[in-house]
């Protein structure tokens, strides 16, 4: 058996590339949090030397010579031709290397820099613009964004959609055939649903949220969450930014963000969560693997799957609040004594129709994300013109939540995604929520006393669980492939919309089916 | 005329060098400051990575064939065979590459990758010896590093004593035969003054400066004093480490960092005035010149001259607590409302042999670096062998301050730099206290209200001297040429000597001259 020991010449090289990468995430990390204002010009470009060093290194001559001899191009796979047999690793290390050497290798070095240049660009005024509520400021790079994503896809190529090939990028595999039927399914449920929801007649009220909570104690609780979720600050840190994330220079140095706002108690609560959810999935890759497919997670559906089941399915349960809360009303003695738990779950899960996705509750969140899915769709495949977007956002915004902005800003210049020219990107947030749920089913059938584990606050319980089962494997399996061995069934709407007819039903009482 | 317009393919090459440097120099800063405990092995395999790279990139044929072409190898100097001959800053900038380049040139990529790993060894046992006080558990890793240094010397090349090889890696051009002579004289007169100092009946008694001092109240009149030096919070910031440093990623981001404790005021408050001076300098260098040797700071003996100028010549000074002592008092009204100002200033120039150099005073501090001068050069020239080094260490305290450690742990172990391999390093302390001076005495010529303005809090006008005069100049200069330029003669230990003089006499009412 040929095992990982012989692709050593290999996986040297690529440890010597994920050092480049990890010197970049932490400049990217330090700018989003300790950077003086004075320093963004030179990181920039510092940035960009070590992520065109790292490119150039992947498609370099030597790491393609050693994939001449062990992968078959035609297919991908492992060449089985001489001697012993790949085992299984070592199998899907190639695979996966091969994956991410031959994209790189369609992409001409002048186009990655040309995209590279303007996105940065792009982004310096999709900020102004947005600043001050001006599309046509943004209109101008927004073309040349859309008109070069467009370019790469006939770099990467495609069988059916060029959407196909962006998509790829973040969810490796997923296609435009794949996600619409799924998509037109979780819609055609949703906003039945959420109509219901809208005309039910329980109010929940939510002001309780918005009562004056110090910033520091909600950063101290933020951490004790995190540590109860298993979250190790030996290999990790929370530190303040403007939007929350997490960042990883190996399994032993994971680092999670989040905001604090006086009146907002949710904001730095559920984003520690959030990102918690992030930083146990790369704080959870075996860093044996450091540098390899092997030990890099899978995709951004299945890294937001992580966030999302901490998120929602525990995060804003009631069993998770049953230990909690109390500590919580400790934490808050002035703003939360005199509220029980049940009117506190009820104002975490108030379903509300906004503008904002970021601030949108589990119900809307998802008709958020199938607005941008169907416009990017549309865009790449060259049905739609940019100048149109803000029309069009508009009338989908009205049908699908019925509502409208009053102003770009809060519309179609309220995401960042597109001016970095991440078109693909926002389906995987979706994509987590229903594998967030599919998992989550699976481990409450496996450990049928989880509920009561996580009453008592032992929420490492799931965390070894999502450790042996998806963490520590990183892409040594597809997502499709993960998904069947962890739930013994691919992707699937039904567990998300089961969860949340049944967890909306009941605060709304909403009684039998729409 | 041939201008650095000319040596773009040079500087262009060099500037991604850089970019790999300061992304090095993110790394360690993060290392001392925020990053996990658990992240410090990855965090090393990352660096060694970048400055590998940074080092092959500089030993490449590309960069050889362009100075091939445009430097003479037998001197050093720009070649100035065909067409219009080089302008003042493209000599400057070639006379200064080639040296960087040849000296990396030298070296055999096995033999730094060696010593790079012995040192950082030597350093983890380093510290496990001084923590249990055990001179013989470091003494096989200094064995190996000093073998190893004493091996560099012989690929360097010198023309007198191996220790010039290495003293020109940290001050360009330095020899035992320029400094042994001015550190003899520093030393006749410096031990004969301590003498009188320490039998002089003036007792002056800093107790005051151990009461109890909250330290964030310590770190925000740290960054108040930086302000008023016009070290630029925009292009900068303060953090806290263990030991108090400064680093620079572009003279748009340099960062110094402070300790505190509680009982002990002067820690903060002069490591703050000490490293501002080295960000001064950072700051100041010309922003244009990025990546190449005029952007570079000078040396380390230069940049020592900064931190001192400020620390000494300024934040010890009468003048500078003119203004400055009552804002200390309203910071700290319980500990210092009743204590005035020439009891503080005694206070913070008090002279006491010590143990300890960073602990040193002014007047002690030489005799520090002599010693550990005079110990290097006995090493590397193979007069004395490691494991004497204790009772040597020990013997040569008592000649010169008068006290020996009891332990190893406050004598010979006491210092990090021998297992750094930093061999030639302390030599630069002793020249930036002589630069400094003889710096702060031009700018009073030059400057006759300087005083006045110091004592209204205008140091910005010292900062705008030091500016035009040394930091936006980086390499074009040596160091000869530099001190030449800016007061007229070449470095003596005089100003120096008449300065403690002057000073330590008032203070301790010696009369007349020993």
């Amino acid at each position: 058996m040929k095992t990982l020991e012989t692709l050593q010449p290999l996986t040297h090289r690529l440890v010597e590339i994920q050092h480049l990468h990890s010197a970049a995430s932490l400049l990217s990390w330090d700018q989003e949090t300790y950077m003086p204002p004075g320093g963004g010009e030179a990181r920039a470009d510092q940035l960009s030397t070590l992520q065109t060093l790292a490119h150039d290194k992947l498609v370099s001559p030597d790491i393609e010579a050693l994939l001449d001899k062990w992968v078959d191009p035609a297919t991908g796979q492992a060449l089985e031709t001489s001697g012993a047999p790949w085992d299984e690793p070592s199998r899907a290390l190639l695979r996966e290397v091969w994956r991410d050497f031959s994209r790189a290798k369609k992409l001409p070095s002048d186009f990655v820099k040309k995209l590279s240049r303007e996105c940065s660009l792009a982004q310096q005024v999709w900020t102004e613009a947005r600043k001050k509520n001006d599309f046509k400021l943004f209109l101008p790079n927004l073309n040349t964004v859309v008109t070069l994503k467009r370019e790469e896809t006939q770099y990467l190529g495609y069988k059916n959609s060029p959407y196909d090939a962006l998509l790829d990028y973040y969810e490796p595999g997923a296609t435009v055939a794949q996600l619409a039927p799924l998509f037109a399914t979780l819609k055609s449920r949703l906003v039945p649903l959420l109509n219901r929801v809208v005309v039910s007649p329980v109010r929940i009220d939510d002001t309780l949220l918005t009562r004056s909570y110090d910033p520091a104690r909600q950063v101290e609780f933020g951490k004790f969450v995190l540590t109860a979720m298993g979250y190790n600050f030996d290999r990790g840190r929370l530190d303040l930014s403007a939007h929350p994330f997490t960042t990883s220079f190996h399994p032993s140095d994971v680092r999670v963000t989040t905001r604090v706002y006086e009146h907002e108690l949710p904001a730095c609560l559920f984003s520690c969560i959030h990102e918690g959810g992030h930083g146990l999935y790369d704080q959870g890759l075996d860093p044996s693997r450091y540098g390899t497919p092997l030990g890099e997670a899978l995709s951004l559906g299945i890294h937001e799957s992580q966030s999302r089941l901490w998120e929602n399915c525990v995060g804003r349960s009631r069993p998770f609040w049953h230990c909690l809360y109390p500590l919580l009303q400790q934490t808050f003695p002035d703003q939360l004594g005199g509220v029980d738990l049940d009117r506190f779950y009820a104002a975490i899960n108030r379903v509300q129709p906004s503008l904002i996705r970021v601030e949108a509750d589990e119900l809307t969140y998802n008709l958020h994300i199938m607005l941008r899915f169907e416009i990017e769709q549309d865009l790449i495949e060259g049905r739609t013109q940019v100048e149109d977007l803000p029309g069009i956002w508009n009338e989908r915004m009205k049908t699908s939540l019925g509502i409208v902005p009053k102003r770009d800003a809060e519309g179609v210049l309220q995401d960042v995604h597109w001016s970095l020219g991440a078109f693909g990107y926002f389906p995987t947030y979706t994509l987590g929520n229903l594998y967030a749920v599919q998992f989550y089913d699976q481990v409450c059938r496996e450990l049928p006393n989880l509920k009561a584990e996580i009453e008592a606050g032992r929420l490492t319980v799931l965390t070894k669980w999502l450790n042996q089962k998806i963490h520590r494997w990183g892409r040594s399996f597809t997502a499709d492939h993960l998904v069947q061995r962890v739930t013994g069934r691919s992707l699937s709407p039904e567990p998300f919309l089961t969860y949340v007819e049944k967890k909306f039903g009941e605060l709304y009482s909403l009684s039998g089916q729409a």
